[in-house]
């Protein structure tokens, strides 16, 4: 089913993911390369074994496809939740994580997935944020990283990271416009009526 | 596993809904009921089967339960997506909507679920809202309903429906707000970092 020619975006899913880091950008995601095939992207949803995962707040997702099936990920989408946990001292998946930006996948995180990325040594030196509540966490694992606190995303360049859970939709929005420019972000943000007011 | 003594939430999910009318809504009521039990609320996901459900853009979300097996729906969360269409000619669902608000349900709806509320009749001579592509479909099916397409959800006290896709959020923190307090809808909030600033 896979069209090797079409640049993959690959949205990484594990067991106690936190959901809206996995469907904010899978929505925006999904409906921008769907609507756009020309753009020559596709979105899935990946996990280490495609089995289905049960998010943190038990949502149970089936992904499409183990991670390995894909031809190459160029862009790679890690989600954060508690089940980012485990990975901080997963050996073979941390190696995966670096073997993914060694081979030039651009790698984008979701509130606690920098986490996962700082444990590898992607962040070292360089700007990153995370979830509000797990920056002092992200500061004990790199003491070398550059925490924003403050941005929605960090983009710089090969790695960009986002805050918390709903910050993934912005930064997806950001990926669009950097992957496909302005217009199509907009159209994209119009077609999930993404004029936010947060009611409290 | 279902506590009579809980209040109950139902997320009513669908082939062809859309994910993040789903999943927005989901993980404000989630957080906030998983974190706060004792305010009395359980949300889950429910279908008309309690099979899985491929959504609009391709995401398989599995139900935790069929609609039936919950003793009473307290607040139903009616989400939009393409696969509302066939929903606004099915004699057999339209029933089981105005059977819920019969018995007292407080009916939400995302997007274009407050299709499915019109079609159903439940908006005659009401103030409403759904996505803006939506605007002049609900106008057709209901002519007599009074559309605010400049709202982010429309409160109208038994039935509150919301504009597209991530409205949902928005109108599931106003649904905290007014059922648990603004104490609650600001903790569940900050629980999702929801600071929005879209970049486009």
């Amino acid at each position: 089913m896979t069209i090797p020619s079409l640049r993959q975006i690959a949205i990484f899913c594990f067991d106690d993911a936190e959901e809206l880091d996995v469907v904010g950008p899978w929505e925006v995601l999904a409906l921008w390369t769907q609507n756009f095939p020309d753009d020559g992207y596709r979105a899935s949803l990946v996990s280490s074994d495609g089995r289905a995962v049960r998010c943190a707040k038990g949502l149970v997702l089936q992904p499409h496809s183990p991670a390995e099936e894909l031809p190459a990920i160029d862009v790679l989408v890690y989600p954060g939740g508690l089940g980012t946990r485990p990975h901080l001292r997963d050996d073979a998946r941390l190696e995966w994580v670096r073997a993914q930006q060694r081979t030039g996948t651009l790698m984008t995180s979701v509130c606690t997935g920098a986490l996962v990325y700082a444990a590898a040594g992607l962040l070292r030196n360089r700007p990153a944020t995370t979830h509000w509540a797990a920056i002092d966490e992200l500061a004990t694992i790199d003491p070398s990283i550059s925490i924003r606190p403050d941005d929605r995303y960090v983009d710089d360049g090969d790695i960009v990271t986002s805050a918390g859970v709903s910050a993934g939709i912005d930064m997806a929005l950001h990926l669009v416009d950097r992957l496909a420019g302005t217009d199509r972000a907009r159209a994209t943000r119009r077609g999930i009526q993404y004029d936010p007011k947060p009611p409290v």
